[in-house]
């Protein structure tokens, strides 16, 4: 199988794996006050902090959660009272679930930033939702430019990393950022929540008062360990971007690259095949041993037409997302499989 | 160090641990189309199969979520639209985060069936939040009273079986029901709610859509792996209500078992001495290298008065919660230090 479906999915690291594996079998409630609740809570508060230090936060300023979508919820529900909230076009479905004004997009993928400005000039305050890469071109949006449009503006500004981090750097200028622990190379089902100082999110589930009011619930504390533990290897983003770059340029003719000409992820590519439904791409390309997607996997076994792509004008396409441990070798039996893809379809 | 304190955390069972750590380096996102996640989907599925079978819903009636918590708060926020919330007072800080009308408890800790019915008796629409066994004294509320009660008065009853489950056999009759993944001894991260068939609650994070759009975000799909795993030997119950039985039949003199009189868990007893702190008691009982607690473990660091015990009359006490591989030696050495710890106090 060649699996190049890293959104969806990272290839969880061995390094990440070997700690939520020693955290599992740690025993002891983090939020207990004996020997075992202490031991806990230092595997818990280290993590917090790896993970603070990692993205730009303070640690007191960094709630854990069980993932994206609810770090992502947690920002737009419990920040928002009061404002609008603006979320561009192509933003995640965890985004675009919360009730909000869309903000559109350039045909490249980016941020309209006249549009943003437009809409934030002499409204009420607002909350913008902007995401920093986005899941399924890999389109960077021009975060420094849109936290400088809300500071102007006194808009708060969330910026879902869940794709970003670990791939590019991310700019700073944001008053709540999310990640995921499984995009990262952790366990699925764990995520965080980074805050500007002095911000304090209405919780989703208040429980029992953990995260300093901010997350109810025991905390899922292998997860939150193996997320800190999923660090890149260096010179990981150049060698993804090589084997990217590899890949775009053996492509077949006629095939459209989706936000070519904008910053994008290193590991990203998404092919429109105009005319060619990508819902069959990815099945016959399933067939071949090949796990790629047509748009986000989120939607249980949903496939249709991409809000992503048809708010650049585009076609429905496939993403190729390549992990981390991905080699030449994948870079070129991908391009076999898409060509002999493209003839059966095209027959 | 004797881990007394199962109530906060389960001891792993190694069952749950390698079924936990073989899905956690599992590649795949369960909602993803191609042969990865379809492998990952299967998965999940059959956790939310063993899960519902096991406490008697329908799989497509099972919520798999990330915690007691969530699921207790997904119940109470997503299925109460137009009703009153009535919830015990000795209910979860999970629960009695949720702005509800308090029902009282009788002196032995179970749930006042007048009171409930008096105050359903008239009044509009309720909701009512029962826990199956209370976290910290074990008692058992009578839930099929209580649900043949709410059925009388057309209320919706939802149980918060996190303490209950894999220890006692929960009564029928509930409209929605809360389980935890660590607390039968799964890694902490997973929990589930069960239904009835046609309750659709109101999503807390919509998200892309996963679990039939009532809980959006990928599944923490070791944890819930590991969660379903997570089942109690034969006759665990018996020999652990023999071992707790032995623990209170050789107290010293003047100690209040709280609850005695009840049906309770097999697995708890909670003890008051009146006069002496039960903090100082954890305390001295901690350094001898004993881990038991004093109320809940929730509230991170949070040492007081407990509600549960409030509400029966009682001064603050120690909870004692035997995990499933406590043995004779375990309630021997707990005997030996509590003696100790009770001199040294007394002194």
């Amino acid at each position: 199988m060649l699996y190049l479906d890293a959104n969806a999915t990272e290839v969880p690291r061995p390094a990440a794996l070997a700690a939520a594996a020693a955290a599992m079998a740690c025993l002891g409630n983090p939020s207990s006050v004996h020997a075992a609740g202490r031991a806990a809570r230092r595997l818990r508060e280290d993590a917090r902090e790896a993970i603070a230090r990692r993205f730009g936060a303070a640690a007191a300023d960094t709630v854990l959660t069980a993932g994206g979508t609810e770090a992502n919820t947690l920002a737009l529900r419990g920040l928002s009272a009061g404002r609008r909230i603006l979320a561009g076009a192509t933003e995640h479905a965890a985004v675009r679930a919360i009730p909000h004004e869309p903000v559109p997009v350039l045909p490249d993928g980016t941020l309209d930033l006249k549009a943003l400005e437009a809409m934030l000039s002499g409204a009420p305050p607002a909350m913008v939702a902007a995401m920093a890469a986005n899941n399924e071109t890999g389109v960077l949006h021009p975060i420094a430019a849109i936290a400088l449009l809300c500071r102007a503006h006194g808009a708060l500004l969330h910026v879902d990393a869940v794709q970003a981090a670990g791939r590019v750097a991310i700019p700073e200028g944001w008053d709540s950022l999310a990640i995921s622990g499984h995009k990262l190379g952790g366990p699925m089902g764990a995520g965080a929540l980074l805050l500007r100082p002095g911000l304090h999110p209405e919780p989703l589930t208040p429980g029992g008062g953990q995260e300093r009011g901010r997350r109810g619930g025991t905390e899922p504390l292998p997860a939150l360990v193996g997320m800190a533990a999923a660090v890149p290897e260096p010179d990981e983003a150049l060698r993804l971007g090589a084997l990217r770059d590899a890949i775009e340029s053996g492509l077949p003719e006629g095939v459209i690259i989706a936000g070519r000409d904008a910053p994008r992820l290193p590991n990203t590519t998404c092919l429109v095949l105009p005319g060619l439904s990508a819902e069959r791409q990815v099945m016959v390309l399933d067939q071949m041993g090949v796990c790629v997607s047509a748009g986000a996997a989120c939607s249980s076994g949903k496939l249709g037409q991409s809000h992503v792509l048809a708010a650049m004008g585009l076609e429905a396409g496939i993403r190729v997302s390549l992990p981390w441990n991905a080699t030449e070798d994948c870079a070129a039996r991908f391009l076999d499989a898409y060509r002999g893809m493209v003839v059966r379809l095209r027959r």
